[in-house]
C-alpha cells in the first residue's frame, strides 16, 4: 500500500519469519533498530492477566536501506523471526471452520490455506505494519507531527477524558490513559475470561501538528485512506473521523466549525470534523476511532462445519487474548503514521511553488 | 482508483462538463447510455420541498469504449455538460472560508481554488462515481450480484426494518424504504429549513450474491476497499461494515457467526460480519453504512474568517438541500459497486485453477 | 501510466471524440488552449505530397482543471472531436486482418474489436499522448528542461549533424532539421508510393537542462520509463538510450564517461551513457531514439485470412501516409516529457531535506 | 512493479542479505528452493577466466508465501545472505565518483550514498529479480509457456544461428548456444583482460508457446512493458524487438507478416514483429534483445573527480567481469517472464467470456 511510502509485508505466522520491505522513505533518516523496537514491543503479548502468556521476542533486524545511521531512500527490509510457534496445537482446526475467522474465505478463495495459527490472516502479520509504522512515525516528528492511540473503551467500559493521562497508555495493561477505567476493564475481562468468552472495544488516535493541505480532494481524500488503512487492521469493523456516527443527528449550525483567527494564523474553533475538511487536512487535529470486534477464538462450544461439509461442535484451546484492543493500539497508530506520511510525501509535488523551492533555489 | 477497474473523474462544478473514464471494464458487456442515465436520474435534484429547486439535466454522453451496443474491453468516456450554472451566484464566496467547507483546506493546498459552485469539491463531482457505478453495477448483475442502497435514517428518524418496502427508495423523496419513516424525515426535514438549519443522516448498502472469495487478506481487504471507497464521498465522516459500531459491545460468542450446513452448501446462522471475514467475501450478504454529516451551507448566520485574515459574520444565499443523503444513496450504491466489481476482476488470476480454466481449456 | 502525473487516454479513431484526461499536473502553470493546440498541430496531417489528405482540425478543447488561466491541480480533462471520420471507408476490413496491424489481437484478446479505422489501435490515440505532453513540456519550461525530438532518418537517407538546424524540423514535410537530407527523403518517400510500398524511419530526442537526481535505482529507473513511454507508441520496435546498440561493441575505456570540473561544477567529459547512469539522470543531455517500422497500410496486395478461416489476398484502399515517422515526431517528444515531468514530481520527496524545504521554512 | 504479479526487491552488495517479496503470485503452484537455487546459479560468478573469482554461495531461502509445497497467494519473501564481502576494498572509492558507474548520481539524488561494492547499484541487486523470475518461469511453463535466453553477441563475436545449440547456453562461460563463437569470444575477452579493458555484448530472449492476445493496447502495450523490465536491468542501453532496429530501412510490404492458415489455425507466415502487435501477443514467437555496456569496472587509469571537486586520476581494483553479459542472460530471461506472467494474470478479466467461465460454471 501507498503512493511514495510503499510498504509490502510478508510472512505467517507459523512461518520461518514475518517481515515488510518500505519503499520509498525519504533518504536521511536517522534510524536505528531500537526505533522500531519500541514499536513492537508495544504489540507484544505481555504478562498479565489479560494477554496470552505466549513468550514471542520479535526482535527485528534491518536487512537493508541504512548506512551510516541514516536510511539511504533504498527499500528498508525488516525481519523478525518466528521463535515460540508450535504448529503441533493447530493440527485439530486445520479440518473445520473457526466461526469469526478467515479459514473459510481463505479456502474458497485460494483452494487451500496455510492453517497453521491462522496463516496469513494472524495478528501477527501486523508485525509488518508496526515496524513500517515505527519509521513514518519517526519521519513524521521530524516535521512536528505527533500520534497517539490509546484503548477509548472495552466492552461497555469507557475512558473519561477529565482523567486522561497518557502515560498510563504504555503503563495499564489495557493501554487505557485513564487508570481508573482500566481497573474496571480489567475486572470485566476476567469475567469475560471466566464465561470463556471474549469482549470488543474502540481505539482512537489522534494526530496533532499535520499541516493544512495533506490528502487529495476526491478518491485519494485524507480520511479515505485513513479509513482503508484502519478498516485493513483484521478485526476492526468501524472507522470514525471527528464526530463520526454522531453527524448524522448533528445540523449543520451544530456541526460546522467557525473559523477564526489567532495569533494572526486561521484556526477553528471547534473540531467536529476531526481536521479533515473536503479530504484534505485543515491544520486542526485529526481524530479517528476504530471499533474492534471481540476475539474470535473463544473457549466455549461453537457449531460448525468441517471441510467434509459435516456439522460439529468445537471448542477452541491454545493461547488466545480475551481482547485484543490493547494489542491493536499500535497497530491503528501505526497504520495512520503510514498514511500521513504517504500524504505528506505526495503532496510536495501538488503545486509549482513546491517546485520551483526545489529545483530552481 | 482500482486496480482492473480504474476510474478517474474530472470536473468542476462550473466548468464546461463533469466526466469519468473507466478503463479496464471487461469487453464484452451490452451498455447503452440509457443504463448509466437511470443511474444518474436518482442523483438529480428533485421537485420535492426537501431538495434544491435547480434543474440539471444532466444528460450522459458515451465518447468511447463502445461498438456495436457492447463494451470494447477499451476506456469508456462519459460526459455531462454544466448547463444550468450562474457563476455570478458564488462571486461572493471567492474572499472567504465557508465553514464545513473546503474552502480554506483547497487554498492551503493548491495556492488558490476555483470557487465557483465549490469548483472540484462540488457534489456534482459525483456524476462520474455514478456514471462508472451504473457500469459496475451492471457488469455485477450478470454475476447474479445485487446492490441495494437506501436511507437508514434523517436526522433522528430511523426506518423500521419491519416497513421494508424496496420500491418505496425510488418513490419517497427521502430515498427511504419505509415510506411512514420517510413522512416523518419530511416534517424533520420541513422545521430544519423553518430554522436555517439542515440535517444529516445514514445511508446503508446491502449487497447480495457475492460469491465467497473476493477480496485480499491483508491490505486490500474488501472491506478496507469499501471504507475507503465510500469515505472518498464528500460529506461521510464514519463507514461500518456488519455490525459496525455495535461490535465493540458484543462479546465473542454473541458476534461469532456459526457455520452451517444448506442444501449442501455452506452458509452461515447469523451474519453480525456483514458478508466478509478476514477481508475476503463469505458469500453471504454484504451490509455497510456511511454516516452523512448535515449539509455544511445554511443560511443562519455563520462566523468565519476572509482571505485577509478578518474576521467575519456570514450567511449563504443561494440554492442548498437541507439534507444531501437522499441524493447520496446512489452515490454510496456507485461506490460499492465499483469495488466490488474491481475484487472480482482482481479474483480472476489468484489461483492456477482459475487460471487453468482460462488458458489450458 | 505516471505514479504523480497521471494520464489516461480514451477513444477511437471514428468514436465521437478522443481524449485524456491528466491527474496529479502541480497547481499554478499558466495553461491555455494555445499551449495544447500548438503541440496538436504538429502531429496533425498536413498537405504535403508524403502525409494523408485528409483534413482533420483537431481542435483541443480543455474542459476542467484550469482557473483564471491556471492549472488546479485537478484533473485536466481535454478533448478532440471526431469530424472527418468517414466509417463506411472501413466496412471492408470489418471481415478480415490486416497484416503487420492490431486486428488479429484485439479479436483474440477481447472477442471483437471496433474495425473502423483501426478503432483504439488508430493513430489518432496519439492526440491525448500530445495534449498531455504539451502540458509536460510547458510545466519542464519552467525549470529550464526543453526537449528537442526530430527524424533523424527515413529509409536510407540520414541526417548530418552537421548540417542540424533546428527551425527545419518544423519546416520540412519530413520533420528532418537537415534541409538536404530532407529533400533526398522526400525523393525517397515518393518512390516508395510509385510503388504502393511504405518506409520507416528513427526518431532522435534530446533533452537539455534535466537536473541531475532523477529517476529511481531499481524498477523505476529514468530510462526504463523513458523506454516504455516510447516503446508504447503504436510503431516503435527499439528505444535506445545515448550510444544505443553501439555500446555492446565498446571497451568500458571508450564508453565511460570520465568527469571533470567546469566552473566549480562537475560535468562528463563525454556523453557516451546520453546522460543518465545507473537509472538516474546525471545532469548532461539525456538522448534516445525510437526505431519505427514502416506503415503497414500499403496499396499492394497482400496475403491474410479472414474470420471466417479462409485464405485471401487484399489491396488496402484509403488514406495513408507512406511513413508515419515526421507526424510521430511530436509523439515521442510528448511521451518524453510526460516521463521526465513525472520523475521531477515523484523526486520532489525522495530526501529529507526537501521536505525540509517544504515543511520546516 | 507489475500490477497482478508484484515484486519489491531490496538490499545491498555489502548489507547483511538480499531480497524480493513477490505478492499476486497464483495459489496452487508446486515450489521448492531449488526451483530458484537453478535460476540464481545461472547469475553466480563462475570459475572461468572470463568471470569474477568471488565465491558467492547465493542460497536462497524461501521465508513464506509457501504451505505444503504450493504457494498459498500471500506473498513470498526469498533471501539471500550476503556472506562473501569486504567492505575494506571499497572503502577508497567511497571519496570519488567511478565513470560510467551510479556514484554520483546516487549522490545528487539523496545526498549520500552506500559506496560499499556500488551500494544498491550493484548488480547483486539482479538477485531479486532472478528470484521472482524463477517462479514466474515455473508458472509460465504449466501454460506451455518457454524462455530462452543467451548471448547473441560479445564484442564483435557474433553467434551463428545455424550452429544454435540450446544445451551450450548453460555449458559455455559466455552463455552462447554457438560453441564455437563461444571460444571466439573468450580469446576477445582475454585480449579485453590483458589490456586492462572491457567488453559489452547482445542477449536475446525467445519466449515459445504464449497465447495470442496478451497485453493492452495502448500504455501497457506487452513489448512496452518488456521495454521497460528490460532497460531496467543495470546496463542495457537499448532494447529492441521483432527486427528492431532493421525495421527503419524495411518497407510495409517486406516488414509485414502475410497471416494464413495452418492445421485449422491462423497462425503468421513470417514473424519480424517478434510477436507483438499493437502491443498484443499475436500467439507467435516473441522476440527480444537487450544491448548490454561494458563493464564500467577498468583496470586501466580513468580520469574523474572527487566529492571535494578536484580532478583526479584513479585505477580500479578488486575484482571485476571482463564482460557482464553472460550472468546478465538470466536476468534478461527472468524479468521477460515477470512480464510476460503478469500479462497473463491481468488478461484474465479481459472480458466477460472469461469471467462467466470463472463465476458461472
Amino acid at each position: 500500500m501507498g503512493i511514495i511510502y510503499q510498504l509490502t509485508t510478508w510472512g505467517e505466522s507459523h512461518g520461518t519469519a514475518l517481515g515488510v520491505v518500505v519503499d520509498g522513505c525519504p533518504a536521511g533518516l536517522h534510524l536505528k533498530e531500537e526505533d522500531i523496537q519500541t514499536y513492537l514491543d508495544r504489540r507484544k503479548p505481555g504478562q498479565t492477566k489479560i494477554a496470552t502468556p505466549r513468550k514471542e521476542a520479535d526482535n527485528v533486524q534491518i536487512l537493508s536501506g541504512i548506512f551510516e545511521g541514516k536510511t539511504t531512500g533504498t527499500p528498508i527490509s525488516m525481519l523478525v523471526q518466528n521463535t515460540s510457534q508450535h504448529s503441533a496445537d493447530y493440527s485439530e482446526i486445520a479440518g473445520y471452520y473457526r466461526p469469526g475467522h478467515a479459514d473459510y474465505t481463505f479456502d474458497r478463495k485460494y483452494g487451500f490455506r496455510d492453517y497453521r495459527g491462522g496463516g496469513r490472516s494472524s495478528g501477527r502479520e501486523t508485525i509488518g505494519r508496526v515496524a513500517a509504522g515505527a519509521i513514518a512515525a519517526k519521519a513524521l516528528a521530524e516535521f512536528g507531527i505527533h500520534l497517539c492511540a490509546y484503548t477509548k473503551s472495552i466492552g461497555p467500559v469507557s475512558i473519561s477524558m477529565d482523567k486522561f493521562e497518557q502515560t498510563a497508555i504504555l503503563e495499564t495493561p489495557t493501554a487505557m490513559p485513564d487508570r481508573d477505567a482500566s481497573s474496571l476493564a480489567e475486572k470485566y475481562l476476567a469475567d469475560c475470561m471466566k464465561a470463556y468468552d471474549s469482549a470488543g472495544g474502540v481505539i482512537e488516535c489522534v494526530i496533532d501538528g499535520v499541516p493544512a493541505g495533506l490528502g487529495d480532494p476526491v478518491f485519494e481524500k485524507l480520511d479515505a485512506n485513513l479509513a482503508k488503512a484502519v478498516m485493513s487492521i483484521g478485526a476492526v469493523k468501524a472507522v470514525e473521523i471527528g464526530d463520526g456516527i454522531e453527524v448524522s443527528r448533528h445540523h449543520g449550525s451544530t456541526n460546522n466549525d467557525p473559523f477564526r483567527m489567532e495569533d494572526g494564523r486561521i484556526i477553528k474553533s471547534s473540531n467536529h470534523a476531526g481536521g479533515i475538511l473536503g479530504g484534505i487536512s485543515d491544520g486542526s487535529r485529526i481524530i479517528l476511532r476504530a471499533h474492534i470486534k471481540p476475539t474470535p477464538s473463544i473457549f466455549s462450544p461453537q457449531e460448525t462445519v468441517n471441510q467434509n461439509g459435516e456439522e460439529i461442535e468445537i471448542a477452541i484451546k491454545g493461547r488466545h487474548d480475551p481482547v485484543i484492543v490493547p494489542r491493536a493500539v499500535v497497530v491503528v497508530e501505526s497504520m495512520a503514521a503510514i498514511t500521513i506520511l504517504d500524504a505528506l510525501l505526495v503532496n510536495a509535488s501538488c503545486k509549482m511553488d513546491n517546485l520551483k523551492k526545489l529545483y530552481l533555489l
